[in-house]
């Protein structure tokens, strides 16, 4: 096992604890004002916690909007509660994005661990520094959850956060599944599916491979990806291409169906792998999905022979970019 | 010149022409009443159109959704008009969000060539039937456009719908520039890259290639894959996958320096070839940036020796799925 000099392992393994500090931090905190919207602004995975909050949300009555960009929505106003989250705080496209959402009055949370976020935000989630923003998913979500929890915009149950911390837990569990994926996958590119409800599952995977392992990876979404994706498969090799699958058990009876009869279609092209969600809440269902491919970006790295925790070539455009 | 049996290199010529017949369908339909909220269900090239509406909708102060799924967001209410698109009127998808839609009494205007859709709603917009469904993108859009310009809840000047047309009507241009892509796509994986704003531009170009050229095609964003997807190409190599930007003189200063620096960085990896779109307004930017990428696919189509009309996989599932 030749190269993890930052421990990007054991950042992982340490993940259902990050969790369980991360719904500590907003202990009490909470905002208060009447919202008909909430905006998440942020990039890369900094913005994820923001997708997952969109899925979380599904049932309220208040839509959630993710912004990755410099602008925010022209829709944004004062009934607007806007969460900027930036891991280092520097970021430039939230930071851009922070200073509208400040002119248009709405109510902002910052949730960072310093840089230029926290100097200019009036509320501040203080999250702790040293990680690389990928790997500080419990950071970057559970606060959020935590300041909607408090002001009575959502309810989370106990027996919920309590499920996806037990099951979570079972760190080997998610290990070693994750090395048997990256094993299969071997110099091949991975394609992750999920139900369209679970996509930031299939994105984070993605975004996982590209950023720990080095490797190209791409995602979509059932059904979606039938009504298009699907029929590129008839040029494609077993030699390039390899396809995962994150299933849920709540997903649409006819999403599981479709998830059959595309895994029957495509096998002549490429191998298929599928991986399923564990537990009975959403919060276990989410990241018990995510929580796999955190190991198997781990285990693909040091079969790619690259160091899972730099990325050097995201560093050097930023540098390039001042 | 072997497959083209279905002549899609006929029925893309006549975008233009179509385009200007979409635009006459909805001659004096309206709808009545205050919508906080606009929701576009539909599938595929079906689903297109919401996207473009969204990106042409950034100045309103109404949210556009667009929902690829059997369900319709908690949020839908009386005072939200939906849009049910399907240009077979027989998308189970649709179908099962349109009648969610209906027991939530929302306002819905169906836009379908027929089938279950047409059948079921008390509003239609009826479209020309005959069509691949993605190559019916002008039918699908524009009479969205037409019904919200009418009641008066958009306006469109029609110095944009002429510069529009003016510019999609220089066929040829597209058309060459579009066969010259193809060229140098070989046997490659295309990824399509926008800024955020235009991402259904990108994804359009994504799923033709997919549709028309039975070529695997992906698609991201930018800024967001300078936050990861960029880190995946360094264990790509130019034998397997090439990148298009689609890049918009509009798009933000900074969007364009990460365009420039990204192209120079990936370049040692990849062949990168730039795609501009054309005209001052958006629809002509919108719809310039589409039709290079709808050539492409045709060409790509018979470079890999495969019709580009049917759709054989996707009619397959479909039964399977009965």
């Amino acid at each position: 096992m030749p190269i993890d000099n930052s421990n990007m392992l054991k950042v992982i393994e340490d993940f259902p604890h990050q969790c369980k500090t991360a719904l500590e931090l907003t202990k009490g905190m909470s905002v208060s004002g009447k919202f008909n919207k909430i905006i998440v602004c942020g990039m890369g995975g900094s913005a994820l916690g923001g997708d997952l909050l969109k899925i979380y949300m599904h049932k309220s009555k208040i839509p959630v909007f993710v912004v990755r960009d410099y602008k925010v929505p022209n829709f944004l106003d004062e009934n607007t509660l806007v969460f900027a989250v930036s891991y280092s705080g520097n970021t430039e496209e939230t930071l851009a994005a922070f200073e509208e959402a400040q002119k248009k009055n709405a109510k902002i949370v910052a949730v960072t661990s310093g840089g230029d976020l926290a100097y200019k935000s009036k509320r501040v989630i203080k999250i702790p520094s040293g990680l690389q923003p990928r790997a500080a998913l419990g950071y970057t979500f559970f606060p959020v959850l935590g300041v909607l929890v408090n002001s009575n915009i959502i309810e989370v149950d106990n027996d919920e956060i309590q499920e996806m911390l037990d099951i979570l837990s079972k760190t080997n569990e998610f290990k070693s599944a994750g090395e048997n994926i990256a094993k299969k996958i071997k110099s091949r590119t991975p394609i992750i599916y999920s139900s369209d409800f679970l996509g930031t599952v299939a994105y984070r995977w993605k975004t996982q491979f590209n950023e720990n392992s080095k490797s190209p990876a791409f995602y979509h979404t059932f059904s979606e990806m039938n009504h298009n994706e699907i029929a590129g498969y008839q040029t494609m090799g077993k030699d390039k291409f390899m396809s995962i699958f994150i299933r849920d058990k709540n997903d649409n009876e006819r999403i599981k169906k479709r998830m059959d009869i595309t895994k029957e279609i495509i096998s002549s092209k490429v191998d298929v792998e599928e991986v399923f969600t564990k537990g009975e809440f959403l919060l276990s269902r989410i990241f018990s999905g995510i929580y796999y491919g955190d190991f198997a970006s781990y285990y693909l790295a040091l079969a790619n022979r690259v160091d899972p925790t730099p990325v050097t070539v995201i560093e050097n455009l930023k540098k390039k970019l001042k």
